[in-house]
């Protein structure tokens, strides 16, 4: 399997970015990336990591995805500028491969069409905007803060753990047992959802994962791979 | 003093919503909110909240940020489809206003120019896209807690209080009161940048706020108001 990124824009550089340095941090699984740009034009405008593989092609083409060996990728990135392209490429990709398909849109209306055609997840880019826009109104350092959490750059990463030495322990046992063992610093735990800030004294539910801010970088007293 | 939002797009109506359930919750000043969408087309493909004033008009005239009273708002976001003319408002209102004035770039060769020509702050929405895509692969959960803290929605949000009374006491200390009297969890604090996940018995410098997870809503056992 290897990561294929299929996209235009300022999405690609921070998504192979985010990838390869966690790839380095030992937070996701080492595999080759395969880039795609649409046209050679936005090829010349982004920066990217020697190591990557870079190809030029239609994306709505299957052609293309051939040549991006589609078929063995273990997740898919469409970032393009064209959400209609993107459902598009997102229905061939899901007939070619078994590969997660991850895609931003830009029109609200788009949602739900992707997730039709079978993405796994779709992110509403500009929406993300409008909240931190109006989050920097009324509290700026929250979004400082946000800003860090949302990379693996910066002091601190948001990141999910399996202990399963901690199931069973309180909230504030854990608290103090990551904070002093690993420096992480433990949020809550997640089974299907969220469940940030518990009462100090309940226990951790068996199958739970950890959600921690940790130091960046994979860091901490004594990293454990997280998963 | 006002809210001015001029843009088009899905930013706009998330930008809006939060805006709104943020003066709800008291976290922000109740203040008219004002939209100013760049022609008719895109007024008619976003639902705004009965209480928003809208006008018609191209953010680039001088004439149509009169009409939105540039001169007595308090702050004005921008978030239209085209950076230069992005820019282009941007130098206009720091001319015309006192406003703080925050942008969204979607092209990373943007964010410079904007903050030269005066913005406030600005937000590269694609760039926490891409980034959100990467964490997708190898950490799905992760964004789904990223995903309901940069919202006033869900069940958590992360703020910053400002508690005189904390000043000087430890970490911990400080974590454990702010848990079982408001229902807060203590993050870091803020002095000019964010300290998260301190040692346990580091003391909260004078002058700092601090950041915290709390129940959606503004909720809590005993809720602050938030600064
Ligand atoms: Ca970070
Ligand atoms: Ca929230």
């Amino acid at each position: 399997g290897h990561y294929v990124v299929i996209g235009q824009g300022s999405s690609v550089p921070s998504c192979v970015n985010e990838l390869i340095s966690a790839i380095s941090s030992g937070d996701a699984e080492p595999k080759p990336i395969v880039v795609v740009f649409p046209n050679e034009e936005e090829r010349k405008g982004i920066e990217l990591p020697e190591e990557v593989e870079v190809l030029i092609g239609d994306p709505t083409n299957p052609e293309t995805l051939e040549r991006a060996h589609i078929r063995e990728a273990s997740h898919v990135i469409l970032a393009l500028e064209d959400d209609s392209k993107s459902v598009f490429s997102t229905l061939m990709i899901k007939r070619m491969s078994k590969a997660r398909v991850l895609v931003e849109a830009l029109k609200a209306e788009s949602v739900e069409l992707l997730k039709q055609a079978g993405a796994d997840r779709v992110i509403l880019s500009r929406s993300f905007a409008g909240r931190l826009l109006a989050s920097s109104v009324f509290e700026p350092e929250v979004v400082d803060v946000i800003d860090d959490l949302t990379t693996s750059l910066g002091r601190y990463d948001i990141s999910v753990l399996l202990r399963r030495d901690l199931w069973g322990s309180t909230y504030i046992e854990a608290l103090r047992k990551l904070h002093e063992e690993n420096g992480y610093f433990l949020l809550g735990y997640y089974t299907d959802k969220p469940v940030l800030n518990p009462p100090l004294d309940e226990r951790i539910p068996e199958g739970a994962k950890l959600v921690v801010i940790r130091p960046a970088g994979g860091g901490g007293v004594n990293p454990k791979k997280s998963i």
